[in-house]
């Protein structure tokens, strides 16, 4: 997964993941009408009023950025249709060429971990016959529960070669909480950032970089120098630019010398940038996907100048 | 939901959840039969084997437990079809009467915390009607985004009378990487468990007990006995006790002295009772829901001597 990535993001020169992170807020009026007249008002009318809405963004950005990370809780909490939208959105991304992350932060005892990895990075099992059920190319985990509950997460990554994000600092604004408690001068989010480095090397990749990456708030520059060098062999996915208030100047110790490691998200920067103020006058509703497009075009250019 | 639970564990004279955690290897071959004639050998008729096995099982321990801790991930990995297994199963519990703690362990940032807290204890709205997808009581979430991940759920908690089992110190070999790290004298469980204690006087219920519970594992007996004392207000859900290791004697420490103050879970002894090599001469294939009928009983009369 991470050499495919990485090939991606040269390919595109745009270490950019689009968040589709979609609310029924942000899907034009035309989709909803139309679906509400197939299904009715309903959980499953939105679910895949999400999927016609991301169909027609995946269209407008394909070829401009290497990946997309779906959010599963927007899918999720319309119950089993929500997941099969998620599950359509994926399947329709990976036809052109994207790369997935799944936003899934899924973490739990080895038992259940297991479960939670054959469905969504490996296979599950029904009497001997194997089935691919979620498509990802990679997840997002979250390690509370320590080094046990990601091994399972590792194997997959090792028969399937797929890839994981752990968190390990993100960019919420009470991440510190826990991630900053001070144990005997390090950082919890550092000792994190060491094992997942360690971790890492059981699954390297052809470019320097692990299968393993990690989770990396932008809206926390400091602790991301900091941790760029504890993983130097790490790909960092990174939120937190744009909507939540990180710069493309906050982004810069994310990135190695190279000008790889790091992937930046933005979600609603791009998948609503149709209703911003000043794109209102620009697109009509049923250009929503080529605001879409210009934003990822600026944001490839904004950071072009933190890379280049 | 606190009170409710308290009311059907002293009802039941019980402390025990269930874990309803299938795999196909538990269901009997009868059942799985079914299924298959008709929805062939599919992920989809894996889901409604499980649905169809709890079933069963709901029937035959309904009288004896309060409560039932359906594992999503066992669920969630064969997809949509899943996931509406899980969500049928909730349904069908609580036409029995049963409290439900969906073992979710979710967690993220504010706006997708929002969006699970919608889904599983809350409504979601789709054009201003409001709709109840997972039905469950309470959930488990975890906590190591910090504080404003967790504030959806506790919002949900207040506006639906739901509650929270929030990570604290989990159950599994390695939990203690993270967990037991030492800041400044205090561990990380510690101080989890004091935000928990503090968090959970805003949702308080009127028999003592915070809507916001922990999860507090069975097998790190010293460890449950400290976060009892930090805790006094908050009920711990207790995993690890029988196939994981921990004995009946391991969780005093969990109790108040009122003999209220922790659920117990079992899974696997449970639900998978007539799979264990003393059992298999005692109860016919189609009897493995007497089988776990009678693992609940016993499990039952083994708590009684640690709260008797």
């Amino acid at each position: 997964m991470i050499d495919l990535l990485i090939e991606k993001i040269q390919e595109k020169a745009n270490p950019t993941v689009v968040g589709l992170d979609p609310r029924l807020s942000y899907v034009p009026e035309y989709i909803k009408n139309e679906v509400y007249e197939e299904l009715g008002k309903t959980p499953a009318a939105a679910a895949e009023a999400f999927y016609r809405y991301n169909v027609a963004l995946i269209d407008a950005i394909h070829e401009i950025v290497p990946a997309i990370k779906p959010q599963v809780a927007m899918y999720e909490q319309f119950g089993g249709a929500g997941i099969d939208a998620y599950i359509k959105t994926i399947k329709y991304a990976k036809e052109k060429g994207l790369v997935i992350i799944g936003d899934i932060k899924r973490g739990d005892i080895s038992s259940t971990a297991e479960a939670y990895a054959d469905g969504h990075i490996g296979r599950v099992d029904v009497e001997g016959e194997k089935f691919e059920i979620y498509h990802e190319d990679s997840i997002t985990i979250n390690p509370y529960l320590g080094y046990d509950s990601v091994h399972p997460f590792i194997k997959h990554c090792q028969e399937y070669n797929r890839g994981l994000f752990v968190l390990v600092k993100t960019s919420n604004p009470n991440s510190g909480q826990i991630q900053n408690l001070d144990v005997a001068g390090k950082m919890v989010y550092e000792i994190m950032g060491e094992m997942v480095a360690e971790w890492g090397q059981q699954v390297m990749g052809t470019k320097g970089y692990s299968q393993i990456g990690a989770v990396v708030g932008a809206t926390y520059p400091e602790e991301a120098t900091k941790l760029r060098k504890i993983m130097p062999n790490t790909y960092f996915l990174v939120p937190g630019y744009g909507a939540q208030g990180g710069t493309a100047e906050d982004l810069k110790g994310c990135f190695n010398q190279d000008g790889l490691g790091a992937i930046i998200n933005s979600s609603r920067g791009i998948i609503a940038a149709h209703l911003k103020e000043e794109n209102k006058m620009k697109f009509s509703e049923k250009e929503f996907a080529l605001a879409a497009r210009k934003a990822a075009l600026a944001m490839k250019k904004d950071l072009q100048r933190v890379i280049g």
